[in-house]
């Protein structure tokens, strides 16, 4: 069995914390078993592998959010990036194809669709389980999770099931077949859908993988996955549900009730943080119903506030009134100019400073986290010199070609347009000082460096 | 004439903004007539020489405020610095002794000692030229200004001048005599207070400067104003009001009547901030007497918050009701580690990043801004390396001995124990990174260096 893990979405909703190259999926807020934090990505796959599902972790997901699921998952996941963003249908048949072609799964395997951003409980992996099953057993194509509803909501799809009448004798209450989908539908008619056992669509959903590629082959038919990768624009910008859910013959649902979220507000994140602050914060003696997290070194103070959120980053500070909060992708767009912390497949790094001066210069200084063993990439600036101090580990440093070992208090220079790379042979930080302008991530020319040789 | 300014308390009661090194006079809040922001030193300095009152003006102080002082009020002023904290009577000793012995006034000079951060209006500068008339008149020996009372305060000393009926005949209503003073009354006596006239003592006095030296030399009797500064603890721990205005013979008080404000807590400043908010601050459309002070490059966003008051500074951040930011001072003295930001003679510096490594070693980084023309002392430091970026502009760099010009993008490497040394030809910034253990501002051996050479 295959699982493959959606991961999508550039969130502001969740900002300063969350940005176009951070999402919700990726912040570590979220109290671990070990007695640490972990992130969404982090708390299900850790999920899934508890519950013994599956190893075959593959992410689909797009060039910005690659690094972050590396960094922070280790080598163990694979990862498929497409080209450019489209939508549901055109990433998930890029998986598949991966799946079929590169790891060469058999036609018979079954596949399981998730969205890796779910804040659920182990019953969740144990429905899934039920749902691969029932396509091993050829109950339908297509076999998907209905989440019972708690209320009318006219937020999500819905999955309607055969009347009641047919349940046990069919599946043993534990698949039902599909008649129909309702998108979104307003309150009065998600009252009626109610009434019909009618589910929530949680967007899981299992089938084998030849029937998936019977479909992907409609599109695109090619030999290798590489191929299809670089034909990834010829399918069409299109949801799953739409292309391959609604057109399906045969549809079951597996039902799931238990605990079900999206963490996708500072809200309803708010209610699942391990404590009421989270990193350096102080609370005063006079709050009520105030959530305070703090991902920079200074302290933050908070006293007299009720249902307050105040989030810091090294993009910003939020300081809002839950209710408010809800609004701050309004206004986030406004705030943000540039990245100020990022997560790459290498590490990490912070931007502590970034000034223009009088004269159009500009400067701006990182603190920049190699994970052992890890490179960056050798590449050359057209629009700025740098300077790097370490100040912790040691590593293989390359100018122009020339390797030289580095260590604590070492100082690398690198001016304009000069090839350079830095490999951390121990875990190893240092201080960017970037001078010139612009000063962008986009400045950057990579070739090739063999560090084997 | 000669004017004293007593500048002392460390206050964390507008906390993170001031700090140990940083008291509420230094902080850059208030509206300045041309368009900018001015401190409370500054403005109190610009009101001076506005109503013509002098341009002797001498700083009474210590070691910690001496260079933000400097640095804000450029050498035009004259700064004492007592060697040690001890009371208002040993400073204001202090100062005259430097009036009298170094800079050679006259024993018959009008000497006038007042607070420098008092928030005030021009009326109160005209009151103090009325004092001094007063001095010259021989009305009394000490003459003090006499605050209109607006409530029965108990936070005040007090001034009982003679009955009314003396008013008119003596000192044309404009100078009574002082009959007694009465510290810090419980409230039902401060309404009897006022029932007799009596006035709040605003810390302003004027006397000749041989009255004061009189004073002074029952303690200390030397030739040179370094001697007295030498002997500065001889002196008693003793307020200016018990040593010198309680025990005179001939006091009189001349009244003012007019604003007159201590904007030392939060809530009472953010009356008088220019603006809901300063710096790079967006205030959403939600919010109700709500105040944002930001002095990060980071954006700050506000929205559904009421009666609060957002603070940001590189020491940290402060989210508190306007309440219970009154009770900041507390809780201060345990958030803060070191200061993140100081003024100093040659210009400032903000620590960006400060970090132990888990060999113990440190490193912390900072932007360091020289004004051109300054320069950093010849110094060496015992625990730590440094190296320095040039983000702009030029300068002379000295290490052992030898000189170097330097400019935006060169590096300068100082080894541990190394002598080195710059000086600002522009206005000059650097990045310093530290690396050591411990990293303090106390490590630090300071030499001679002859610039001019």
């Amino acid at each position: 069995m295959q699982l493959i893990l959606l991961s999508g979405g550039s969130g502001k909703r969740l900002w300063p914390l969350s940005n176009d190259a951070r999402s919700k999926q990726f912040l570590p807020l979220l109290a671990s078993p070990n007695g640490g934090m972990e992130s969404m990505i982090q708390r299900v796959v850790r999920q899934i592998r508890e519950a013994k599902l599956t190893d075959n972790i593959t992410f689909a997901t797009n060039a910005v959010q690659r690094d972050s699921i590396i960094n922070q998952l280790g080598e163990d996941v694979n990862v498929v990036t497409e080209p450019e963003r489209r939508d549901t249908f055109p990433a998930i048949a890029l998986a598949s194809s991966y799946l079929a072609k590169e790891k060469k799964c058999n036609d018979d395997e079954v596949v399981v669709i998730m969205p890796c951003d779910v804040y659920t409980e182990s019953k969740y992996f144990a429905t899934i389980a039920k749902m691969v099953k029932a396509v091993e057993n050829n109950v339908a194509d297509l076999v998907l999770m209905g989440i019972t509803p708690t209320y009318p909501s006219e937020k999500f799809g819905y999955v309607v099931p055969e009347s009641t009448q047919s349940l046990e004798s069919a599946f043993n209450n534990e698949c039902l077949r599909v008649v129909r989908f309702t998108e979104k539908p307003n309150e009065e008619k998600a009252k009626e859908l109610l009434k019909q056992n009618a589910f929530w669509n949680g967007g899981v959903f299992a089938f084998r993988l030849g029937y998936m590629m019977n479909i992907v082959n409609q599109y695109i038919q090619t030999e290798t996955f590489q191929e299809t990768h670089k034909r990834y624009t010829e399918f069409p910008k299109i949801s799953f549900d739409y292309e391959v859910a609604e057109k399906a013959e045969s549809v079951a649902v597996v039902p799931f009730t238990g605990e079900w979220k999206d963490l996708g507000t500072w809200n309803a994140l708010c209610e699942e943080l391990p404590s009421t602050h989270i990193g350096n914060v102080m609370m005063g003696d006079n709050n009520k119903n105030t959530h305070a997290v703090n991902e920079l070194g200074i302290p933050v103070f908070c006293n007299g506030l009720k249902d307050v959120i105040v989030a810091v980053s090294p993009d910003g500070i939020m300081v809002c009134d839950k209710q408010d909060s809800e609004k701050i992708k309004d206004y986030a767009n406004k705030l943000t100019t540039r990245p100020m912390y990022e997560e790459r497949r290498w590490g990490t790094y912070r931007v502590l400073d970034n000034v223009e001066y009088e004269d159009g210069t500009r400067s701006l200084t990182k603190t920049i986290h190699l994970n052992a063993g890890k490179n960056i990439s050798y590449q050359l600036h057209h629009h700025r010199s740098e300077v790097w101090t370490c100040v912790e580990g040691e590593g293989i440093f390359v100018l122009d070609g020339e390797r030289k070992e580095v260590k604590r208090g070492d100082v690398m220079n690198i001016p304009v347009e000069h090839l350079h790379a830095i490999k951390a042979t121990t875990d190893l930080t240092f201080i960017e000082v970037q001078i010139g302008n612009p000063l962008v991530e986009e400045d950057i020319e990579r070739f090739e460096w063999k560090w084997t040789e």
